[in-house]
């Protein structure tokens, strides 16, 4: 069980319990999340929620809806953790129903999930409401589960060569040991289907992790904890456009949306590829950027998390050169160039 | 290795060879993919080809094109085979740059692949290639790996909880042994995690699939294999709207795009619900119909797939009611109601 989890919900309802006993109207104050609260923390390399704050009192009729809506949802993640279940976003909207707590729409039980995030200051898969994407890891990390059945259990990462599916269940083991050096997030399935074929687990001593496109906070959460815990360092391969980079970028910085919560970045992850200068160093196969990408380039320019003189300059070859080029691009010099010869060359 | 494909792919090259020694001039004879040579076989419960032929003739310059792009991709997949790695469909399109083969496009190379099935008999998937999406299984299922580095090293499928991601390593696994006697297909991610946390694997003695949305096809070739090899029943579990009912439809009797294919579908397996009625029954929270949804039902009405009784039924139900409601609306009865009451009722 989360313990830590459990105490947070625990004294925030205390603490209303408390209001309710010395006859003063309960009241929820958090940071608030309107875009004029969320600042950049360079030193954090994240965004983060100002000094502005929302004072949630029930003697404001507008508030009752909401505050007992919010009351809810820590009673039920509570319930969840107590329990040892988990839900996810769409559950917790129909579950309301079961408890005659009312929403109009899933915005609204979505939103309230958002405010516990912030009142609490810990991520929803904390009290156990997870995402329906899973993405997936490989290589030799051995893990040890705590959930009810296999508590104690471990598992070997390289135990099935498909990859291993980052769930609940992986996200609440105990790290225990690894011979890998180093950590290779790659944006798809189909490459990282091929990285394990080409032993690329053992030729770079990595543990390799796919995201399926934009990372999952989860799997955002571990690759942090593997960071920290492990002491090992964490390289990213995405598509060489805007979409591509960002995915990196929100892996090392975060997102705007998640300027609530610690522990999702991973500020020292380095963004290894495919950049604007590798498409012409490589002479990849490439496509024009269209105006959407040029937008996106232009909005990265300018956005904080970009600041670095690499990402500028990088940003500044994409707009020159106009090009983007994908990762299965390098299959135009055979299969296993990438693993061959750009990775080596980009790693060292 | 897969030695039927490669046989083929044999075969089909000593044909082309055959006929160059012999001074004929190459030609690809293949079944038509053109909507009306798709029929719909009663007794296959699939779609499939007819007798009409595309003969690709190298003597009509039109065709020296596609000829060649097919027999390279022939010889790709080969390699791929011969060499025991797997690709996408992707990589085979920039692959083809490493050959100085031409595709104006990936749609070029798509189909091109799919000339290769439909000329061999196989999906790609026994070629090599295979797409992005992956689905995961659960249960007590040993299966036994064919896969280089793995070969003969076994795996019991409930290793993990979060589930077992279906590659191309456990799809060219041997299956060796169950304890289970029914398979559950759910489509949705967070729903299967929360069948394994209820432990329905044990409670209902079987082994759990989810597709995540509509099943890839090596998954649906999976299910099949696992109806066949295991004689076990195959049960499915979607949202209660048209897409959902289709989702089951196509694990059951395919699709009309892989008229040219067998082997895909599991003609027994059963569409357990959401039912029209089920949404009555279980007074389910639901949402009105789209027009989009009721055009869809009206299509699915006048295809042959849906003219048994039951689904005729169900989809006047639907269209009586005009509402819709997803998995997670039983959670309106607490978040182990679809375990503890839906599912023993609808299994009996």
């Amino acid at each position: 069980m989360k313990r830590k989890s459990v105490k947070l919900i625990e004294a925030f309802c205390k603490r209303i319990y408390q209001q309710l006993k010395e006859g003063v109207p309960p009241t929820v104050v958090m940071p608030s999340r309107s875009t004029d609260n969320i600042l950049y923390d360079r030193k954090l390399k994240q965004y983060v929620l100002g000094s502005r704050v929302v004072k949630r009192s029930i003697t404001n009729i507008r508030n009752l809806r909401p505050f007992t809506q919010l009351v809810w949802v820590a009673k039920f993640s509570h319930e969840l953790l107590l329990n040892k279940r988990t839900s996810t976003l769409r559950d917790v909207f129909y579950s309301a129903q079961a408890y005659n707590i009312q929403f109009k729409n899933q915005e609204e039980s979505n939103n309230i999930i958002v405010d516990l995030e912030t009142v609490l200051g810990i991520p929803r898969e904390e009290f156990n409401i997870f995402p329906e994407e899973r993405s997936a890891i490989f290589g030799d990390l051995t893990i040890e589960y705590t959930v009810p059945g296999y508590r104690g259990k471990r598992l070997n990462l390289s135990a099935h060569p498909d990859g291993i599916l980052i769930g609940p269940s992986l996200l609440t083991a105990k790290i225990r040991k690894t011979s890998a050096d180093k950590i290779i997030v790659i944006e798809k399935g189909g490459l990282f289907t091929r990285f394990i074929e080409e032993r690329v687990h053992k030729r770079f001593n990595a543990i390799l992790i796919q995201t399926g496109g934009q990372a999952p906070r989860t799997t955002r959460a571990f690759i942090r904890r593997l960071n920290e815990e492990l002491k090992l360092p964490v390289y990213i391969l995405v598509d060489g456009d805007p979409w591509g980079m960002h995915i990196a970028m929100v892996i090392i910085s975060g997102s705007a949306n998640a300027a609530h919560l610690r522990g999702l970045t991973t500020p020292d992850a380095e963004w290894i590829g495919i950049t604007g200068t590798d498409i012409l160093t490589y002479k990849l196969p490439s496509d024009p950027l269209t105006p959407t990408d040029i937008k996106r380039l232009k909005e990265l320019q300018r956005d904080p998390r970009y600041s670095g003189k690499r990402w500028q300059k990088e940003i500044k070859a994409f707009l020159k050169h106009k090009r983007k080029s994908e990762l299965e691009a390098f299959c135009k010099y055979g299969l296993t160039y990438i693993v061959d010869k750009y990775l080596p060359e980009k790693l060292k």
